[in-house]
């Protein structure tokens, strides 16, 4: 058999470490349908065109070929095929190719796996899995969407193993009002360099501003000033109208940003702050933008993103306004996992182990099992009549809490092989603790 | 935007079919939990040299490359990258790998979607879920666990919304033994002319039989008798015998049949028979293979087939026997969508829509709406403040049972809009019809 290596970019689990990633997933599931989501999957595969339609993320898409074929697959268009690099051109393509089928405001989770073509050397993952939600209109989509999406990010983020966290939240229009008051033009250009504050620092954005987006000295204060506000509904207003810059634009924007904080927060208190530094995706996304930052693992970067875009997908008839926010899931359990920041109580699902006195007798073991099993409690039977003190080890090893000897009729003596206690059960009635009854995920940290 | 057209052989659902896919996968995980199964999950993507071990499929593979490279995307040996095509061939590395990390024997459920680089025009499924289960030994595997995979799927199966299904075993042993007991030495050729039964009939076969695997007629028709033979665990050992022929295999071989068809039956009353026509991987399983039929489905083939190999990887400490079974769930899940044969009660989760009054009081709405869900009821806020009517359509369309109209401190009303009655409710104690809690996947037939 060919020589066994992990593939760089590639993740893979062990069983107790998948059991974190399945309760991460689990969470989003439920929230997300708690409020109304419904489930959708797309294909892995889209055209080319339709994967390109955002230039700069060309170089990360994988194309797929068939290995007997001449030539790259391709559509009936004649458009290559690669594999999806998000959720969010998939969902534009499916809501246009579906609007007849769909009832808008559609609202739609997702939990895919995505794939990147980076180079390997990058140490980046190269597939790894998203969780989306989105709520999608026709034409028109209310400004209340976007605390509806932040909302359930934060309920969801709120029950995972984490420390704390924060969504901060900035509005396009808000810092290109500001901008423009300021007298600046390149507002592109402004964000680029501004989003590389965390990184490089004030002074050397300063620089940049002046000498890349046009700035004069006083424009580069003014946009560092902006940046810098970090405020809540009630004093977001006072603190931009201290800068000392006015335009239309900029009352309306700042309404529509402390709405969205106000009204997060109502639901999920803390979960907000307006953090007017953010300048990602402010060339795509056209108002709200969130990030998130997990407290303690700012290093991460931003494990929640999203924003407002008013043209997610458009036809000839209509245009699909959206908001929506994605978790790097993948990214987050693997923090998860490498410090240890969760755990599985145990690597399988088992609750009890059915031991087998000898071969004869294993049809007794496996009637305890199915009883158990008809009544919920997840139950395996021993491989084989060893000893008794080997088929305890065998349930130990696996994590397995208690072990069964059955004498007759479903009943006999239940272990709990962490304490030693044995006492006499009947597999129609032996009830374990609720909590050994899942193999429950728990933050190993004191920290929330 | 580019035209948007649906590519052929990559399935995708529209939400409330979606729905059923759900159902079957959790049901698959419900019950692979319930007997003792973890789950993992592998890479989409595998070293060519390992998806080609098996040389016959090579033709299915599809290739990755990155769109901006000169060449395919290869792993550190230089070996091209693959998208997976089943999971077996994932699983056999994934225990190579994580061998002193796995306790043994190592029993894994997957549910992942794979890939085959069918030629478009052939309309074959070229993305599609598998579901999986198997138990992996080290160095040594217990016959029974042939007949605890079995159970489990034959649980499963009991659960979905089909009509009635029967695992057919069969066991290489048996029609090896038989085979060269008939005095015929290319048993693979034998084996492949039978695989042709159900398409082509025994009269054709026999012909193969005679100038394809160096049969005489007599060494034919004993083929044919055998492989007419259906049978439980009671009548199997009579019926093989009054064949006629004998060797030393045949009696163990014959027992180890039984032996799983008479303990899956145990369990699961009917579940199995011993189909001896089964002749479809057998040059690949080695023991006790099994194929499953839906009644008035069989053109479908075998929705769950599986088996045991002896080795299903190795390296050069230890060998690792397997037995599982994998269920073609997409094939499956697209039956019961095109055939109507399961319907979801709704395309949506949510079991109330939160009317609004007016925009102003939409928080009274969003706080009902929070007060819902917090005893575990989906709600979703109204998207605009229209006429009740419209808002009562609006649920109608997506098929929401209830629409809650609050008026002060959580308090209302609630009109089931099914019935149109209409009654006094409060979020704090209304409590909706169990079978409305959830959308819930229910067969349209009354063939189960």
């Amino acid at each position: 058999m060919a020589k066994v290596t992990p593939l760089s970019g590639f993740p893979e689990w062990l069983p107790a470490e998948r059991r974190i990633e399945q309760h991460v997933m689990d969470t989003f599931r439920d929230v997300a349908e708690l409020h109304g989501f419904s489930n959708i999957e797309t294909r892995a595969v889209e055209p080319l065109d339709q994967l390109l339609r955002k230039g700069e993320t060309s170089k990360e898409v994988y194309l797929i070929s068939r290995l007997q074929a001449d030539d790259e697959d391709r559509d009936k268009e004649g458009q290559k095929l690669g594999l999806h690099f998000d959720l969010t051109v998939p969902l534009a393509r499916y809501v246009l190719e579906h609007q007849n089928d769909l009832a808008f405001p559609f609202r739609r989770y997702q939990i895919q796996k995505v794939w990147r073509g980076e180079r390997p050397q990058d140490g980046r993952f190269r597939e790894f899995y998203q969780a989306d939600i989105d709520i999608i209109g026709q034409d028109t989509l209310p400004p209340h969407m976007d605390a509806d999406v932040a909302i359930v990010m934060a309920e969801v983020l709120g029950k995972l193993p984490i420390p704390g966290f924060t969504i901060s939240v900035n509005n396009r229009k808000l810092s290109q009002g500001v901008f423009e008051a300021l007298g600046l033009t390149d507002i592109e250009g402004v964000l680029r360099q501004l989003d590389k504050l965390a990184k490089v620092g004030e002074a050397e954005v300063r620089t940049l501003l002046i000498e890349h987006a046009g700035a004069s000295e006083e424009q580069a204060d003014g946009c560092l000033a902006f940046a810098r506000i970090k405020a809540t509904h009630e004093d977001l207003a006072e603190k931009v109208n201290a800068l000392g810059v006015s335009s239309e634009a900029i009352p309306h924007a700042l309404e529509e940003l402390s709405f969205v904080i106000r009204t997060v927060n109502a639901s999920v208190p803390g979960a907000c702050i307006a953090d007017l530094s953010i300048a990602r995706g402010l060339d795509y996304y056209t108002g709200t933008v969130f990030e998130t930052f997990v407290e303690g693992h700012e290093d991460l970067g931003s494990i929640c993103s999203g924003g407002r875009y008013d043209t997610l997908a458009t036809d000839n008839r209509h245009s699909y306004p959206g908001v929506g926010l994605s978790i790097g899931l993948s990214r987050l359990v693997s923090r998860l996992v490498t410090r240890s920041l969760a755990t599985s109580t145990r690597a399988v699902p088992t609750v009890a182990l059915v031991a087998v006195a000898d071969e004869e007798h294993r049809e007794a073991s496996v009637d305890v099992a199915r009883v158990l099993r008809s009544r919920g409690i997840s139950a395996e039977v021993a491989p084989s009549a060893a000893k008794f003190g080997k088929q305890i080890k065998y349930a130990d090893r696996r994590g397995i809490p208690f072990v069964f000897f059955p004498s007759e009729d479903g009943r006999g003596e239940v272990k709990d092989i962490r304490s030693g206690e044995q006492t006499p059960a009947d597999a129609h009635t032996w009830q374990p603790p609720q909590d050994d009854m899942t193999a429950r995920v728990v933050a190993t940290t004191s920290t929330k």
